[in-house]
């Protein structure tokens, strides 16, 4: 598995993207809820996201189609398509629901923000002419907004339903509980 | 149909929200790309969104619990965790899924945007102390952002692949278009 | 757009599907709920189905990844995970989303169904053995479930909430109908 | 966090299922893959699925609504919407993927092929006259369908594509591999 994700950061690392750039967009995601968050625990969750085999598949297939974009190796309607970044073409968006998923639904939300701002590395792989990442820049922004996720769900500053004071105050008495007993 | 519309709108506005304040938000999202669009335009689009079946039983459904939330009728963890609004629930953003896929994937990073950003009738929803719009935000976003995406797929002003143009000379010519004739 | 549905057609039948391949699956599936259904309303509902631009997109962008690994052009890893039909690789399901959703989330179920059933046409193509359709046979049982779903939208047998008697009777008067009234 | 996953178990039984019902069913789909899968191996996958906190949150919204529905405490066109069980009505597929995403995108086949076939324990929810299921049912199957995926994950038997073999090789070689090198 370490040689997954190995791989998953030379690959990314070839394309444009280093670790620190993706933690540096989870920190700033998540410092607000968190003071004390670093930027070392955004690495540790970035990395741990990688090892998702899920992600692994989704960067993997996602980044070909890149490279083989720029290579103009497609059949000609998709390579015409991709050349031009038409904005109507969502199949990166649906792509990268297959990394966002992995860490919960609350993922979607980052995604959809950092998708639309373009901060950071995102912006940079935008404007950068000569090399084509349609599908990179939106994997980008769901790894950022899986690893953040992440960090939201181990949280210990989030406010969550107390099982254990529930069970023992009864109110947890199954069905009776909906008559508000 | 044309009652159920009326109903929705209806619905809407006893918690809050007016077809406007949705098309305002529509109108934002898709100005920079299309100066010649009005709030009209943004109303009708809106409106047809509010059209499919699958909207309404989606918008139904959040804003019945809702409903029942600030009612207390929902049994005991589920009342506690929607009026506690934990931040990690995110079935309203699942539900919400169901009213952004309606008009494609583009979509869904709108819908990303708003529900970080709460813009407008979106931050005044959570602001508002005695009503629980724990659905109800996301809800908005959705319709917002399935609004915005239909106007995009219908304007004029994206640049699309050209099937006639390729058609005619000879780049569609299936298979074979793989090795670049 | 016509241009656009007829590449389509010219692609899928390059690739070893025809139209009456999938209208065939889309009859089996909705013939139980509508005994008066056709062959030709289920071949006007794919055709439906792929003049949606979503659709097309993912077509294409599934059809090319297939088309690649049978080249034996796609980078190391995905070559050797698509050539082995890794049954954990799931970008195929999430590719089929893209299309599904097209005619909304009742078309999941069906999707679910064929992809492991694999009937009909679907079960040639797993059995091609020169030829790679990874991708394909899960956009197929997209389509079909797709195409399904818009006749059971269109359908005249369906009961659905009767808006207008509703209206009639008062029964939908807004909040107060929490109460019952 | 076992507090919450025997409250699941305790409110999943007051609906009408129990552990062994959910277990069985991801035996079915699994045993044809690995014939040393016991039923305690399947209990023990579906524990794993009711621990996270994504699954349980849509258990809780998913039942209530269902028990609401019982009551006839739900506002007006929802309540007759699910009392009829309208067969377009999406909203139980969209929440049942808020469970299936929880172990990759493969869960999303066995979901709709479970919720098609409605075997053992599903049909049974769907035959009672007098309890409303319209959630349940789809839930129960994502529920199987996750734990089958979180299963193959797992799975010795599985052939997965051999990272360090090919590092050995050295056909990891980045950028470059896309030239067959």
């Amino acid at each position: 598995m370490e040689e997954a994700v190995s791989y998953m950061l030379k690959l990314l690392d070839e394309r444009g993207v280093k670790l620190d750039d993706v933690a540096k967009i989870v920190h700033q995601l998540q410092f607000p809820y968190n003071s004390s968050l670093t930027l070392e625990d955004c690495r540790a969750s970035v990395l741990a996201v990688l090892a998702k085999r899920d992600v692994q598949y989704t960067l993997l297939t996602g980044i070909a189609l890149d490279m083989m974009a720029e290579k103009k190796l497609l059949p000609a309607p998709l390579q015409d398509i991709m050349e031009a970044d038409e904005s109507l073409y969502g199949v990166d968006e649906v792509l990268a629901l297959g990394i966002t998923n992995a860490y919960g639904m609350i993922g979607l939300t980052s995604f959809g923000y950092l998708d639309k701002e373009k901060s950071g590395i995102i912006r940079e792989l935008n404007a950068n002419g000569s090399h084509i990442h349609v599908f990179l820049d939106d994997l980008i922004c769901a790894l950022a907004a899986a690893a953040s996720a992440r960090i939201a769900h181990k949280s210990k500053n989030i406010k969550l339903y107390d099982w254990q004071r529930q069970q023992r105050s009864g109110r947890l008495a199954g069905e009776s509980a909906v008559d508000g007993s």
